[in-house]
């Protein structure tokens, strides 16, 4: 069999502090049979799109301590979440033409010997990339991801939220069903509700505002440009939205957008935000609580002052990981699978074509270059 | 018909600031015919027990603004909780005879014209006094107890809070409904399940730890003296008890007393306790939120930092305010009084006889000098 030519981007060696640079890692070429090694129990694909996620930095570390997945190793092709067509197979669940997403390698074509990181897209009536983000759902397939075996679970989301280099209000992964299970597992939302969003146009928070207008709520969500104030206003149908950094007074600020109260509150920034919060629940108030990025940097988190105010008002305040909401992935796939083809979620992808503008896309992500979510184009096929 | 004799305890005057004082209340006797007067809707009452609470306070100001419910009349007797017998009716839903609680006058015997402020007493196999405190549950008869009427609960609320002259964990009414509700409706309680109280010794506090016993869990709680941690440990069936004011790391000290963590916390102080029960709840914890008396006194609450753990435990915190469960004060009798019967619940009274004690007994409650709720006996019958 004739060998073709394999592009890769690799892991030039470790990076040992601070934001990856693009000279951490080298575009080069290699040759492969397209063929399978006699016995393997692998699949050979050929990669299509690849996903960056804050939680790679992680990776690239040499040490443990900081991720728990574990290190990608130099001079090998970066692995990450990707979709992928199948060329030749040995095993039995998948077969030559079938679409796949899970984890791959940065390359054009891999040999994958983990099928169990692999998953068939059945639906591929909707854009394929879309499998390594609104649709994404880690499976719990890997020991730290499985709850109730005494693993460290909190070390393993350390690989999900941004390190001390990393930018918040980034894409940490699994966005679609993390606002899913956030939204309507947690807040139980009503027509009509008061709907506030932090880190609004955050992977989840734009998806979440998106669901509750779905749901016939009123929907303001903050983000930290007004460049993101009117994506949020004009291009996710948030009713309105403010630059939280043009706020001296939080509790002023959601006075004004909501004279009525808070009925629900999606909470993704914590600290002095969620203060403002409690000062303006309705009775009877939800808080989701996804994420506090606004605290991760800090070396001691703001306090939290105004916590009477869950008695006053008898509000509910609850944390959820989106790995225990496994069984849901199905139905939330029935829920916004249609909704995604008659055009009425938009889900914002920052699109690069080709491998060798990977790297520059990975760091990218790390300055807050992109808006939504950053993904590799390998080959439209 | 014959005058009798009617000892009565007055206000003498409104107290202006500060703790109340004996002197603030004058015990003198009149006489009155023991007959309603004519066309009298009221009835006519002996009373047995009357309840000291911290709300009394309130009352004893003229200004409105430190206590909704309304001011007492000085040179008139005080009025509070109380059960009493009725001697006559004008009212077709009691009857001679008939044992009552609600709210009665410091006083032998009284007219009472605010019926609807009355509740017969229909289970007599308990002591009576009891309806005054376990048993006592405040109607939602005051326009002001009404949810969903637009009516400012919270100023309502004040009025059952320690006001700035009182003692912190003292007894603020309704004890046994808010230790059901916050412990069976919020925290949904499992066999095994270990189970952290703070303010243990409140009227509030104790009952939770009981209930707690009652439902198989390990129940442990924190007090301010080691008078209380050895009540706790020795009379209310405690698992274990700790003094807190000797605790200089709390943290610490939960993770003594709670090596395997926190699955259940009844959160009546706040501030830096809840700070360390967040470093210390195990998944899926519950924290019902009852009150958070170390803050009340506070010019600024202390900020609450370890919030993002809510995430990481994945922990609901709920705060509730019993008024709204008045549904429930059937189901709660149903639940408790079989308990108290058997003796299985301990309920701890501060019991002193005659209207002669009644001021002192009031001015103890706020320098902490009661254990168990302040009742005054009026007479035995």
């Amino acid at each position: 069999m004739a060998e073709v030519s394999n592009k890769q981007v690799k892991l030039r060696d470790y990076v040992v502090s601070g934001s990856p640079k693009e000279s951490d890692m080298v575009v080069t070429s290699t040759t492969t049979k397209l063929k399978l090694p006699e016995g393997s129990k692998g699949v050979l694909v050929k990669n299509l799109y690849l996903s960056c996620d804050p939680y790679m930095r992680g990776r690239m570390s040499k040490s443990h301590d900081i991720s728990y997945v574990e290190p990608l190793k130099p001079d090998s092709p970066i692995a990450g979440y990707g979709v992928a067509r199948v060329l030749e197979s040995g095993d039995p669940n998948f077969k030559e033409g079938d679409l796949i997403w899970g984890i791959t390698g940065w390359e054009e074509y891999s040999i994958i010997n983990e099928i169990h990181t692999l998953f068939k897209i059945h639906d591929t009536d909707v854009p394929l990339s879309y499998y390594t983000g609104i649709l994404d759902f880690i499976p719990p397939f890997l020991p730290s991801l499985q709850p109730n075996k005494g693993l460290n679970l909190s070390l393993y989301l350390f690989t999900l939220t941004p390190l001390p280099s990393l930018q918040p209000n980034k894409f940490v992964g699994m966005p679609g069903i993390t606002a899913y299970v956030g939204f309507y597992e947690i807040c139980s939302p009503k027509k009509g509700e008061y709907v506030f969003i932090s880190a609004a146009l955050g992977a989840v928070g734009q998806l979440v505002g998106q669901f509750a207008k779905l749901s016939g709520c009123y929907v303001v969500g903050s983000a930290g440009s007004s460049e993101k104030v009117d994506l949020l206003k004009n291009k996710f149908g948030f009713d309105d939205a403010f630059n939280y950094k043009e706020e001296p007074d939080l509790d002023a600020a959601l006075k004004r957008y909501f004279p009525e109260g808070i009925d629900i509150y999606f909470e993704n920034v914590g600290g002095k935000m969620l203060d403002a919060v409690l000062q303006n629940v309705r009775e009877h108030a939800r808080i989701s609580v996804c994420g506090m990025i606004s605290q991760y940097n800090l070396e001691q988190p703001e306090g939290v002052q105004n916590l009477m105010n869950l008695v006053w008002k008898r509000v509910r305040m609850e944390g959820f990981l989106v790995f225990e909401h496994y069984p849901l992935y199905p139905k939330f796939l029935e829920f916004v699978l249609p909704h995604i083809k008659e055009g009425k979620i938009v889900y914002a992808e920052d699109v690069v074509e080709g491998l060798e503008s990977a790297p520059a896309a990975l760091i990218g992500i790390f300055s807050g270059r992109n808006i939504g979510k950053q993904v590799v184009v390998v080959s439209h096929e």
